[in-house]
């Protein structure tokens, strides 16, 4: 069986088997991004660690797509962003940030930051809350995708390392554009504020014909 | 040989020595971040890739600190944000985001973005360009450390991956608070601006004793 991604024509149920293959692979490598920094092995150890990160790489380097992974499509149109730094059921590195959509206009996120997403000494780095208030506040215009124009973060306070929910809302709509603002909170409450501007491209406009 | 960070006495050399055990380590596994979104092997490939991810794991987790890195100082009072998010050597997720300082209240930064820094196909996610451009504005105040008070970003364009250019310089400063404006660049030119504003925490404040 091979994993070919190269046309738009994988059924719901295969996408679904696709998923069962790949998320475990990329919550590993999600917790062995976590180990490498917390690790206080001896040299050695790390040597043999490293060996094995080199036979799992030349496996899976086997047969790789060119370049990044883009945007897939399964055969009901579906979207698979797979490769997404943020939400990509492929990308390590993808907390994930699984937004649910409350009502239209409205998101919400749970999501945990642990050792991997550190800026100060426990504390989540301000880049990266400006990470996640990117993509949440992007998910919030009715078409999609839609890009970011502007956006500003107002830093209340430190968020803590741990579990964290964020949510946006639409403010207004200009045409293309989709004002929204959210927020990012601890259970203490609000850490980070944001507003921003996100913009569908023409290519994604509905058409009326 | 033990790698214990638990006290804060670690000579420069011995630094240098730990740098060279660490970085190798953290290379293969950005490296292995980025087979896992590409890759196209059968399952059972998958599955042996898999057992050595496991394999590497158990080895670097016999021995780990609690929590997350941290902040740890050599005998020099140099700091080692070495599990830092934006350039933590030990981090696999930091592209690393190395910033020169050209003049006082000057950065600049050259880095590139991989499969594993994607929002749409084959272009940097705008939380990523957030990221960036927050930790090399960051990088211009003169006391460390800075935590960001607002921060406004402007996408005038889209960010390709591949290799980019970023650069932040000091506007003006008012007590405690710096305010900075820098840009990300790619071949074309400009891509994202940014302005914002970073405060020394008062702890961190020179004391005139």
């Amino acid at each position: 069986m091979m994993l070919d991604f190269t046309h738009d024509d994988i059924s719901s149920d295969e996408v679904r088997r696709l998923q069962q293959i790949y998320e475990p692979l990329t919550r590993s490598v999600q917790n062995l991004i976590d180990a490498t920094i917390r690790s206080q092995v001896d040299a050695a150890t790390i040597a043999q660690a490293q060996e094995h990160i080199e036979a799992a790489m030349r496996r899976l380097r086997s047969r790789q797509i060119d370049g990044a992974f883009g945007v897939r499509y399964d055969s009901d149109g579906q979207s698979m962003a797979w490769g997404n730094v943020a939400m990509g059921l492929r990308n390590p590195i993808a907390p994930p940030l699984l937004v649910t959509h409350e009502s239209p206009g409205k998101v919400t996120c749970d999501f945990r930051l642990g050792a991997a997403y550190e800026g100060p000494p426990g504390l989540v780095h301000g880049g990266v809350c400006a990470l996640v208030l990117d993509h949440v506040l992007g998910q919030t215009p009715p078409v999609k995708p839609a890009m970011t124009g502007t956006i500003t973060l107002q830093y209340l306070r430190p968020t803590r390392l741990g579990d964290l929910h964020a949510e946006a809302a639409v403010v207004k709509t200009e045409g293309a554009k989709t004002f929204a603002a959210g927020h990012i909170a601890d259970d203490q409450g609000v850490t980070v504020t944001a507003e921003g501007v996100f913009i569908v491209p023409r290519w994604a406009w509905p058409t009326s014909d």
